[in-house]
């Protein structure tokens, strides 16, 4: 930024242009919104910055987010311990928890197969949910990683190396969005919708 | 947020969100953004935030935002300190700065009168502004308030204030802006272009 911003507040409006999806006129909004705020206040936003980043490790289980050793969910006795769901992040697990019709437990990936970024198999936490299957449990894994190219990818990947040990392997469901309209729904989900149609 | 979310996590998302413009979804990917940081990335961020809160105040003279006593405008000699312009908040003087067009001195009102708000010419910088005009240096007051009704009523109100004193009170120009589409422009700055055209 230019001279007429006093050296603390370019630094702060460079900080917020960091983040993902905020531009240059956001984060000088954003800025000059902590300069509004009480000492408190302003106190409160750094610390929170602080603790969440120092406090917040990966659940030993399943590698979501947590400040424990184990997070929440995995230790909450009374969910289904055999089913696991397969995510690519832990904001996916966040988006099954809203829907509370979920017990099943999570494992989380953090990232998915995508040999185009240089990312192979041994970068995620596949070898770790391996070992959550060894005891036996477990008699289904959910894969519900993104109906992308790497998604589908991580998800044929998984499959080939979890079907062997006898473990049921299924897939979220690909169809029209509820409350879409047909007219605009595009050709391969219109499809994977006919593949996948219900009897009534 | 729910239970699922570890507490300095929630914490720091709730911050994020009390941001102005930020909502809950954002809010989020902001917060997880800051767990990928390196640890020296978070404590810069945490200190751009206590360090732009507590450097930042208002210059002595025109209230603009600053880190010293003065601000570098005011304290700057070489431009032009028989023109004051008045502006509404901080982010204002940046506008015009990135015009790199004006050289005269600014004025800061933080704040517009707003009666329906319950904010009265006491509440801004008004009295502070007289002051910086009784030495007699200053020629000309270019009064460049938004053209809101708040705006168009504070420039009103400084203006009967200040054409007594004997200086050239300005308002700035109304019209089509530049890359628009004549099709397109309302009713009102039509007219405004319309009455206040010039001869080529």
């Amino acid at each position: 930024m230019n001279y007429y911003n006093p050296l603390p507040l370019t630094k702060l409006i460079e900080q917020f242009a960091a983040l993902p999806g905020i531009g240059k006129k956001t984060a000088q909004r954003l800025a000059f919104h902590v300069l509004t705020l009480s000492d408190s206040e302003a106190k409160e936003f750094s610390d929170a910055i602080l603790q969440a980043h120092s406090k917040i490790k990966n659940c030993d289980v399943c590698k979501n987010f947590t400040d424990k050793k184990v997070c929440d969910i995995c230790d909450d006795m009374s969910r289904d311990r055999t089913t696991i769901c397969v995510v690519e992040d832990p904001r996916d697990v966040a988006a099954f928890e809203r829907t509370g019709k979920y017990n099943g437990l999570y494992h989380v990936l953090h990232g998915l197969i995508s040999p185009i970024d240089g990312k192979g198999p041994e970068e995620l936490f596949i070898k770790e949910l391996l070992t959550r299957l060894s005891d036996g449990e477990v008699k289904e894994v959910i894969i519900a990683t993104d109906p992308t190219v790497q998604g589908e990818a991580t998800a044929v990947y998984l499959s080939r190396l979890i079907k062997p040990l006898g473990i049921k392997v299924s897939r979220l469901a690909f169809g029209i969005p509820i409350g879409s309209s047909l007219e605009y729904t595009d050709e391969v989900t219109l499809f994977k919708a006919l593949e996948n149609r219900s009897s009534l």
